[in-house]
């Protein structure tokens, strides 16, 4: 294996040198604090350049980590807390959402997912078959481009302040049933390639789809709960605690049935956001996101491996991919939201654009199930790093349009959707 | 070995065993949701009994834990999250204290705090010695019984309702002063241990006396320091992430001095309680207190094997230990204390013998060091605990004797001071 392989160092992370417990404890203390640190001081100085503060902490986290100056190699506890991190980030997203406001965008949101999943999986199919690999693997990296993670966008537009706009609405519905979608393909996919369509396809579709439609459900009868629901127990003065506990509990079950972790924490979020605990859990899920959701987008950072481009033929497959990768989305989205006006469909198709940590799941069961070669993997790997560390730059070019042009057309006409 | 001792698994921690990322972080997930659940789950159930809920904690710990029902083992990340629990407890009991009413209670607080100190180790460690224990050994049984928990000793002068009483003032003092002389006294028994006895200890010592007196220093200059000391970066919205950092940074600097952690984080908290962001803070920490530190009880109570108490003579020992715990603090607190009245110099005393998460801290470094056999860690932290639970007992009985005293001195004679 060549050097510049992004394989070796990814796969050697579930394992830390052995050494003492406490000397060990410590010297994780030290790299997480430098983890916290460099995301802060990259946001800082990204934010006092007029750049987006996300990418500021993809950038801290690049920079103290193994493919810079080799300060941290995030280990366990790292990826576990970048873990929490983006659980707590999803939550908080859904805390901001009432499921009507998710209803009411639901056409144009599942539009955008099914186009959204049906174009990068033909284009990332087809330039595969184009550059001489079967099928199965081309299957996969179509695949891997299918996949939207919705943690990057929704730290952007929460940063810009735009949650509450129809074209951020139809962005996360259209990424919730996106990763509904990316999971039943993935499960059909490694299926077929262990040989083992069926029953466990079949319940695997059952059990994604219930468990959305459970939550959806469950979440429209919680309005209007009471505080008490949460703060019953003696050690809840506040309900943080039971909350935390129902937040990381579905997070685990969504995982279980093999959605993304954050889909869970997602629809915890719609659930808390019903009940009358949504006002006191927003003032204290801040201090934790503050500090724990940092650790998500360095321990990102820290995974690019940007010697994988030094060879300009992998340079170019990569690049070439996150193109793609972004004009399919943005496809989808000018097609599927085409009713919130030009640039606010746009601004859907560039949200929908990161992959993220469900694309690195995704070619790293490609890998591992031998449908991906090394050397292919880190091409993947780079053009999904690649449209998640765009997709901040593009969105705060096209946002403000967006706003607008809502705007104008409020302006010029009473219609009553409110951009 | 022998399957009770606890060795093997706490070693073990840092070593997962392989397998895919995604699968492992899962697998973490799920066993740190366990430790959360089981922890709040028992701290419900002994605070129903009318038993502390600290002590809930454990044994919610100790209950999925792998002497018990061994559902979790606890991992490098659950460690780390442990310590970063206990680093959170110690910085809000430093956010809690003036620096000025320390000062006010020195002379009693500082002889409270030396005798209690002193009396301890004599008995403990000379009682180890008789039983057997090499010097080592005997000296951190002493250490473990010199250790004072501010946090549970104040929760119950909290409930109490008599904080604001010159003996609840002594109590805190010396507590403060115990950690502080204590943990330095470990400092230099862990050098001992290591074979590291001379210019490192005195060292250890100048550094530790310099950290402690230098923290000090710059809490009495950051009076009325400005909130914007904490939030002029733009990522600082509020105060919290720049003041974690500091925490977790004199934390990491403690530690690599010699002396706990903790106190790099009581330190960080004495600065923060002097300016103007206290308020502010003492609100945003809390969440991330009451996610976080039950970590610290529920991996505590997950290494405690019972089994090592099967042994009539183990049993024996922890009992006796506590008693002498209760007793040493309690002559301390008479004689430190004298000026208080009988009864309120009882209450100083009893008020002291609470170890709790700082015993356990103790008793968990002697471990980690190899001073303590497992099974003797046992033990000493059955001792521990057994100060815990039982001083609140005490104090409910002898605070009502020492505030009718104070009162009936209060009216006898028109002294000053107001009990």
């Amino acid at each position: 294996m060549t050097p510049f392989l992004a394989l070796e160092p990814v796969r050697s992370l579930a394992l830390p040198p052995p050494s003492s417990g406490a000397t060990a404890t410590l010297d994780i203390l030290v790299g997480l604090f430098l983890l916290l640190l460099a995301a802060k001081v990259g946001e800082e100085v990204f934010r006092r350049l007029g750049q987006p503060g996300v990418v500021g902490e993809l950038a801290g986290g690049f920079v103290v980590g193994p493919y810079a100056l080799g300060l941290v190699v995030p280990g366990e506890t790292a990826m576990v807390l970048s873990e929490i991190g983006v659980v707590i980030l999803l939550f908080t997203v859904g805390l901001e959402i009432k499921t009507d406001e998710l209803l009411q965008v639901g056409r144009p949101a599942l539009l955008t997912a099914v186009l959204g999943v049906i174009f990068p999986i033909a284009v990332g199919t087809g330039y595969a078959v184009l550059v001489g690999e079967p099928p199965a693997t081309a299957a996969f990296v179509g695949l891997a481009l299918a996949a939207t993670s919705i943690g990057i966008t929704s730290r952007v537009l929460t940063d810009l302040g735009v949650l509450d706009r129809r074209f951020s609405r139809i962005i996360i519905g259209a990424a919730v049933i996106d990763d509904v979608l990316a999971l039943i393909l993935i499960g059909i996919v490694s299926g077929a390639a262990e040989g083992d369509l069926g029953l466990a396809t079949l319940g695997l579709i059952v059990g994604a789809l219930g468990f959305v439609g459970l939550g959806f459900a469950v979440a429209r009868r919680a309005r209007g709960l009471r505080r008490e629901v949460f703060t019953w127990p003696l050690f809840a003065d506040t309900p943080i605690v039971p909350v935390f506990l129902v937040m990381l509990g579905l997070a685990i079950l969504a995982a279980f049935i093999g959605l993304a972790a954050i889909i869970g924490a997602f629809v915890a979020g719609l659930i808390v956001a019903e009940t009358e605990a949504q006002d006191e859990i927003e003032h204290e899920i801040k201090p934790l996101a503050a500090v724990i959701t940092p650790f998500f987008f360095a321990v990102t950072g820290a995974q690019l491996d940007l010697a994988a481009l030094a060879d300009p033929f992998l340079a170019l497959s990569a690049v070439a991919l996150a193109i793609l990768g972004i004009a399919t989305k943005v496809l989808a989205g000018l097609i599927g939201a085409r009713g919130t006006g030009r640039w606010g469909a746009l601004a859907v198709g560039v949200g929908m654009a990161p992959r993220g940590e469900v694309g690195i799941v995704v070619v790293t069961l490609g890998l591992s199930l031998g449908l991906l070669t090394p050397s292919l993997f880190s091409v993947v790997l780079v053009a999904v790093v690649l449209t998640t560390v765009a997709a901040p730059f593009m969105l705060n070019l096209v946002i403000p349009r967006a706003i607008a042009e809502t705007e104008a057309r409020a302006a010029s006409s009473p219609a009553p959707g409110s951009g």
